[in-house]
């Protein structure tokens, strides 16, 4: 997996994935599945919507770390799995065969079987709307895995995967941040 | 283009496709190519990340309406067009040939070439990160339309198409909002 232009981890969110989400409480690892996230701003930050509603927000919290994982269309069953448990009673890396890799800035996990991680700050939580406000420190590709396919969750337990990918880099130009 | 029950609205939403956003301020209709977009909440709510850099905000803000219509692959270069000049000097409808229609609750024209159209309200504008926070108030699909494929900016100028759909409603059954 290797380093990612951080100026370049805003492209892994924008499209829409399905992301899986590591936090580590200072005890054991825990990861979560969601889909409602956004990009921000290009520096890049990214917001997330997630509550205490999920087991993994306590951590969030208390951290203000997290490690956002792109996973790939092999892996829906685990996302699927992820997502339909909880880490209060869970070992999800165990029962999901999930490798935990150290990071270099943050203490949550890089997940080693996914495309792509990207380490966060949270340096947020808009309480009223339960949107939590991340910026990124560090992005990692795993640019030899062969798969790299990612997949949308629509909501209603069915998920679409990436088709084809059309070029319009010359009628964009000017509204694509330099160095991209 | 027929109602789409409101709790299926943020079905749209949540698999990450680029939007377009249409405002009327009084005078004229508009329309901003948006992929910074999020689900909220069930109900639905949804937040996208704009501002003052674009046109559409300044009628954002003060109609407190709009509507966001799903475009599909077949649309990809009014998109791109679209999100690529200025309503500040141009009738984007127009030199897009998109047809405005009436919608219901809002003065935003729904875009009758869009696959499906949500009339939402403005209820907040969070100015630290440029969120405006929407509830959607009525929706619209045409299932008559053949290209149903959305399409997922990267941000770099290229665009993902939607592929083959994946099923896992029985595993997510305990998770999916009832009447789904």
């Amino acid at each position: 997996m290797k380093k990612l232009k951080i100026g370049r981890a805003f492209t892994l969110i924008e499209p829409g994935p399905v992301v899986l989400v590591t936090t580590n409480d200072g005890k054991k690892n825990n990861v979560m599945t969601i889909s409602w996230t956004m990009v921000l701003d290009f520096t890049p930050e990214f917001a997330m919507t997630t509550g205490a509603w999920n087991y993994s927000f306590a951590a969030l919290r208390k951290t203000r770390q997290c490690v956002i994982s792109i996973p790939t269309v092999d892996m829906i069953d685990k996302v699927v799995g992820i997502g339909t448990c909880s880490g209060a009673d869970t070992d999800k890396f165990a029962r999901f065969e999930l490798t935990p890799v150290k990071g270099n800035k943050v203490e949550a996990p890089l997940i080693k079987e996914c495309l792509a991680n990207i380490e966060c700050d949270v340096i947020d939580i808009v309480k009223q709307y339960d949107i939590v406000v991340l910026r990124a420190v560090a992005a990692y590709f795993d640019s030899s895995r062969k798969e790299k396919r990612t997949i949308h969750a629509v909501g209603d337990g069915t998920f679409i995967v990436d088709g084809r990918r059309l070029d319009r880099r010359k009628l964009m130009a000017a509204r694509i941040p330099s160095g991209l």
